[in-house]
């Protein structure tokens, strides 16, 4: 059984993950850090309580994290995919029946992920700040798998980036340069793994408390998709880093030192040097370690686990 | 009959490329322009004057460019990859059997543009100084057709530029940005046209100065890509650019605003805003004329056309 720490900014796509992960026995769910992101840290933090209880899960700890980026101010929520609630404005979550933590989301960190592998799907501010407080966090987390970056497509919240990286890039250039082993599920796998109308049907029909609660998220994002992007279902982001720490044979990895650009109109860009230059590798990405980064996916094979641990 | 100006940094691709156009009875060669690259702008323009010798085209005027970028210093030749004299160091070429122009390559482009096409098969820099030159010779030329810059995959200088980009950035994103038709011919679909053996000794292969001089210039180009790739072949970069020119129904275009990056790790990145993101192009791409980007190509089809035109 894996023991596993979830880093979360709920989102939409975060609350399918987590009621994804909770309803896995591979995992031992023992501690949820919250982050900025889809939403402010409050709304996050409210809403990782909320669906904590949703899921009778209310023995889990929540760990407040940042409210804002380690090198600049907080880009904002974005209140046109997650809603107001970040959770799809279906209605009034009920009121969380306890708080979090007295300690940050980065302390808990420094104590509980020793031995844990943690889930990161939202910016990675709290995993960088972690590791600031305990620079040898890197050498005793069993594995960070991070849903953000684009290594060989193009990003979503600019040409360049993907949101979670483009929320902190600099955090995301600390995660990638550590001594933890990490893999990067980006967009390069998760815009392949889009939950049809169908899907959504089997994952919101059953009389449970969770598949109510996704009847009532989903719907504004899934307009939101169709809308600016035509498409007929939803990306299942931050659930495809679920599924590739339950069955890493769905996904094609590669084995590339990442850089995150923190500079110009590329900032958040997730740059892997895969070895194609006519040059040796830049002085920028000498001596980084080699992240794990999904390049390809079985994404029948992925919505089918999904859908099957949700429904 | 499309009246030519080919803006180039010979360069052993450069003077494949070179001798193709002036093969071809489609195009009316009416300059030349030098510019830092492969080689410096001294070297450059001695290799202009040569290869033109060579081709018994010594009618052809040739205007000496830039010797380093808009903005910063120039990064320096390649050697490894273009020999020291830019041509495969395969023997001293002959003395050019004349001198360039006494004007400056911006200048002549000032003049003699209007109404031609420019084949831009270097870095930007002289195209953005002529526009500084003339504001409006953007309204005036029929076409640029640029070899440089990566779309949609990994660069070749860095893992995020081609090497034409990474030589002049600020450059590049004027040319992408001004109003005349823009043609970009990157290495998404460059690194497609590989050049065989057998290739290769089909262009080098007739007893004619031209293929005498491809056959000196080329060995050490290809035992670069043989070392750093594994190659089989060379890349016909440049001559890609003259091959869209003769027959544009060999590579699919996507048409694309294009932002060139000047920050950062990323610095040279072209980047086009697709319409992928999940919000509206952001402010850095609003505004700018749509380039026709090269996204797909016939490789068999331009390495016959190529060919044909060298044999
Ligand atoms: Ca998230
Ligand atoms: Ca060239």
């Amino acid at each position: 059984m894996t023991r596993l720490i979830i880093d979360t900014d709920p989102g939409i796509d975060d609350a399918i993950a987590l009621f994804a992960a909770l309803a896995s026995p591979e995992f031992d769910v023992t501690g949820l850090t919250t982050v900025f992101g889809n939403v402010t840290v409050e709304t996050a933090t409210r809403n990782a309580l909320a669906l904590l209880d949703i899921a009778g899960r209310g023995d889990i700890p929540v760990a407040r994290g940042a409210a804002a980026p380690l090198a600049m101010d907080y880009l904002g929520a974005i209140p046109h995919i997650h809603g107001e609630d970040g959770l799809g404005d279906g209605g009034e979550p009920a009121t969380p029946s306890r708080s979090a933590l007295d300690v940050s989301a980065a302390e808990f960190l420094c104590r509980a992920a020793p031995g844990a592998t943690i889930l990161a799907i939202g910016p990675l501010t709290n995993l960088a700040l972690a590791l600031r407080l305990r620079p040898d966090l890197d050498t005793e987390v069993e594995h960070v798998v991070v849903m953000g970056g684009n290594a060989l497509g193009p990003g979503n919240a600019t040409p360049a980036a993907e949101a979670n990286m483009m929320n902190d890039p600099e955090a995301a250039d600390v995660v990638f340069g550590a001594r933890w082993p990490v893999t990067m599920v980006g967009l390069d796998v998760t815009h392949q793994v889009v939950l049809p109308g169908a899907g959504i049907d089997a994952v919101t029909a059953a009389d449970t408390p969770t598949a109510r609660l996704l009847g009532r998220a989903i719907p504004l994002y899934r307009a939101f998709l169709e809308k600016v992007s035509g498409l007929a279902g939803i990306y299942l982001h931050d659930p495809s880093a679920v599924a590739y720490l339950l069955d890493p044979s769905l996904f094609r990895t590669e084995r590339w030192p990442v850089r995150v650009e923190t500079q110009g109109i590329s900032r958040g860009k997730t740059w892997p040097s895969i070895g194609g230059t006519d040059d040796a590798a830049p002085a920028a990405w000498q001596g980084r370690p080699s992240v794990n980064v999904c390049v390809g996916v079985d994404a029948p094979g992925v919505l089918d686990l999904l859908t099957a641990r949700l429904s």
